[in-house]
């Protein structure tokens, strides 16, 4: 009987091309990974995020699960895959989940946060895990932003899957934007994101943010669905998958 | 009339061999940032730091200074390094300095600040500034080691040039040991640093803290001399130039 196990993961994606395997699974965190996994359990062995982060995207909270056949606990499992892993990854728990449980599938929220340094002088310690920003952003405008992205709305505007067939509805239950020192923090907790979506929201936000651009324009995008009416892609080094939750 | 600057320097010190300049200028940051004064002034031009950081060592605030003919305020030069440099360096202030200043000798006193990470699991986002030691340190003893630093004392076993002819007398001003969520953070004041002294105190306090010595061993090498009497020389990656005090 296989073990279907948990494994919460903190990551660190500058040097990745992102969560997802892409043939060459080297510079890819599922593919070092499976790697790991394959080689401990003795066969080759998939492992599930719950969503892919992009190329230079980190995590203080990523989700995984596999299924392995194996005498370990979960605690000896994670012990086992902090002696491998690169130092840009690490399990930071690990718990044995029902048969049913897939990383994806079973979520039901996830928090993205996204980090802006303001300031004249960048914080050369900062660089890898913000996004530098050097001119003041208007926060009463941004909260403004914040509020209309509450609900549920299509966010098909909001997103880079200009294939995608799916619904692009999703729930976003709340936003928020706190100032600690040089840095403006957005926490982006929602159902499901699509593909970009939680940058180009961010990037929305630091428009109305530098006065490029109207809150109520949101609306707009909302309304016709082209991604011209919505904001930038922001960069990816101030993102961070932060939470998935499960009920 | 060739005005005298003095910039204070931010540096994360992970890809570069150190302060010095060593032949192959370009991976040091003396390197750099001669190479980018030198296009600014129109000739060569040496830039003179407090202290040569060690290779992978940081600096929250190193003071260097440089001779240049210019009418740019130092507020413009400040803009002009900033425009330049890579990312990793960056100039937080910049003043015109009487024409006898030196960064290194006209400096009173240096802070060192050690950064150890403790705890079973790594936080991949800290650790290219910390030593990371997973198991917890007695910080008694470590206070008890710390106290016997204080003062003035021969450092000749607290460092690493065999051949040094100079005094080896230093005079530590403070030794404080501070706790931040998974952090101990030692912070050192004293009027002047021989080659790897902060880190070999770091490194002996760590020894200390392990329960591998005892503080006592402190007073055995200030009378010995022996390098083999005080502890291990700490990895670079804990150690920040915190800041140069100048009367």
């Amino acid at each position: 009987m296989k073990k279907n196990i948990a494994v919460v993961l903190q990551y660190e994606g500058t040097r990745y091309r992102g969560w997802q395997v892409q043939g060459n699974t080297d510079r890819t965190i599922q593919g070092k990974l499976e790697e790991l996994v394959s080689r401990m359990a003795g066969t080759r062995t998939e492992v599930h995020g719950s969503g892919r982060t992009d190329a230079g995207v980190h995590a203080l909270a990523q989700t995984a699960n596999f299924r392995i056949d194996t005498d370990m606990t979960a605690a000896q499992i994670m012990d086992y895959m902090n002696r491998f892993l690169p130092g840009d990854i690490s399990v930071i728990s690990a718990r044995e989940e029902k048969e049913g449980f897939h990383s994806r599938l079973s979520a039901s929220a996830k928090t993205y946060r996204y980090r802006i340094m303001t300031g004249k002088i960048p914080d050369v310690f900062k660089r890898r895990y913000t996004y530098y920003h050097p001119d003041a952003l208007d926060q009463s405008g941004m909260r403004e932003g914040a509020e209309l992205f509450l609900g549920r709305h299509d966010f098909f505007a909001f997103q880079d899957n200009r294939r995608l067939r799916k619904s692009s509805v999703r729930d976003i239950y709340s936003v928020s934007i706190s100032e600690n020192e040089n840095e403006l923090i957005l926490d982006i907790t929602g159902n499901g994101f699509l593909y970009h979506m939680a940058r180009i929201m961010a990037g929305t936000l630091i428009e109305i943010g530098e006065g490029k651009r109207q809150p109520g324009t949101i609306i707009t995008a909302f309304d016709s669905g082209n991604r011209q009416d919505a904001g930038m892609l922001a960069p990816p080094e101030g993102l961070f998958l932060k939470e998935v939750i499960y009920d």
